[in-house]
């Protein structure tokens, strides 16, 4: 079934203990759009400036990604984050980031997108987000992602449109800060009460925890001893969960835990490279091997 | 089969965001022989002073702990810790050590524990720990504990300890910094280089994960969102792990990974109370749901 992402497009500067990179596509629905690709067609919505270079139009183009939602502002400067890990590179150091074309970005759904059936909201104001998803009642699964900006300036907003949408996904310090506890068990409880159907936490190299119907589930993540830029983690993480059901349209409690076995081993791909590096050299196989190899780490 | 332990019996000054209380019972050695009774019959070979409570003694005797390696030293004092922990409590603050009887402990086996097949080694000096393993040539499977003092400072008798034993145990941390990297990963694989045969790291709220022979297994921890005293969670995750490998007496790798679950969902019960009293208020059915239910918590 199509997937529709909502996102942000960045040229990213990124510096980690294995190098730098300079303007890299980045960029939360790039990192979405390529995942994806894997396992269903993609829709793109998001903005970008008339300096945004045409290879990485053509490479979202050769992944099948549907581009029109791309919506190439004339006169405008594209989305530009700049950011460095040290030691860990458990937490990113932004150093610098320009909004430009994404300070007013207003998303406007083509007509062609109007049944999208699975739609991911990637982190932005949640204002916007619960006007794009209230704009698709023909929707059967929609997901969002948020960052502490929001849970700190716009906490009731993001709570109305945590309860439009079919479930949540963030990082474990985001879900403590808005469920209110240093307990992660007891902040996912929270929020549940607060109106999340489906609360799915990324945790980085711990793993991931999911939460629906009163039910947990966890997973660890899978081991790599060669990451060398994290950015991008947690988007492909959530592209290979919501690829994953979209492609099955099926969202039973089954079918999401093999869901966050799906994000698990993409994102795995994503940070063994800067950028989309990784991913652009493997292919769906490679995905399904690692996932055999995932599942006979975690169950006996 | 017989389960020996060597390590500390304490008394304990424990202060968290749940409460303090003062003189509980503690140290590795305790907490792993209660636990590991849930299991099978343990060995305790420790020291306290002639300050500690007899009803400490009747408690271990009640788990039908053999206590002949138990060493009441006249005119000595038990060994004190006193520590905190704040917010997610997922580090102590030590606030005061009395080592006391313990800081010039030297082991006597007695002989009717010569025979013991499976022996943990609770954290010590790594020159002890290869002492006390050495006098055991009809062991089965030893297994070691640490901790960062002795990978500082006593490196190379750790190393040797190590080699002499069938498996270590240490918290992420430790493994981090005795495998010389800042990835867990990296950090295990070099633990394996350096002739560690089998490697738990435990990571708290975040699982554990083991590695031997290039394979690794990975377990997240049981969700819990009453978590009161992390104090005796390490140790108590060991006594489920070798509680169950001595009891089945099988370390084969698929019997090791539910090990692994047996030690998670114990030290799940250690944390929920202080000292021991949550663990003294359960029984091994108890345990055996918890693991049921974990098992559905972490397997598709």
């Amino acid at each position: 079934m199509s997937l529709l992402v909502v996102g942000s497009i960045a040229l990213d500067t990124v510096k980690t203990p294995f190098g730098e990179r300079s303007d890299i596509l980045g960029g939360a629905a790039s990192f979405f759009s390529v995942a994806a690709s894997f396992f269903t067609p993609v829709r793109l919505l998001g903005v970008i400036g008339d300096d945004f270079p045409e290879c990485h139009v053509d490479l979202l183009r050769s992944r099948g990604v549907d581009l029109r939602g791309l919506e190439r502002r004339a006169g405008g400067k594209t989305f530009r984050w700049s950011g460095s890990y040290e030691g860990r590179m458990d937490t990113a150091t932004t150093r610098d980031v320009k909004l430009n074309v994404l300070g007013d970005f207003k998303p406007t759904i083509p007509d062609a997108y109007m049944d999208s059936a699975f739609v991911f909201l990637a982190n932005t104001d949640p204002v916007t987000q619960a006007h794009v998803v209230r704009q698709l009642p023909g929707r059967r699964f929609a997901m969002l992602d948020t960052m502490n900006l929001w849970i700190d300036t716009k906490r009731d907003a993001l709570i109305e449109a945590i309860r439009l949408v079919d479930g949540v996904v963030m990082n474990d310090e985001e879900a403590r800060v808005l469920g209110g506890s240093s307990n992660l068990i007891f902040a996912m409880n929270a929020l549940s009460n607060l109106g999340a159907r489906l609360i799915v936490v990324k945790k980085g190299e711990h793993g991931a925890v999911m939460l629906r119907d009163g039910a947990f589930f966890a997973l660890p993540a899978y081991p790599l001893d060669g990451v060398k830029d994290p950015t991008g983690a947690g988007d492909t993480f959530a592209a290979g969960f919501m690829g994953h059901l979209a492609a099955t349209g099926d969202t039973s409690w089954s079918n999401l835990k093999k869901a966050l076995a799906y994000g698990t081993v993409t994102a795995s791909f994503t940070v063994e490279d800067f950028s989309l590096d990784r991913l652009l050299a493997i292919e769906r196989a490679d995905l399904d091997r690692r996932l055999s190899a995932f599942i006979s780490m975690v169950t006996w």
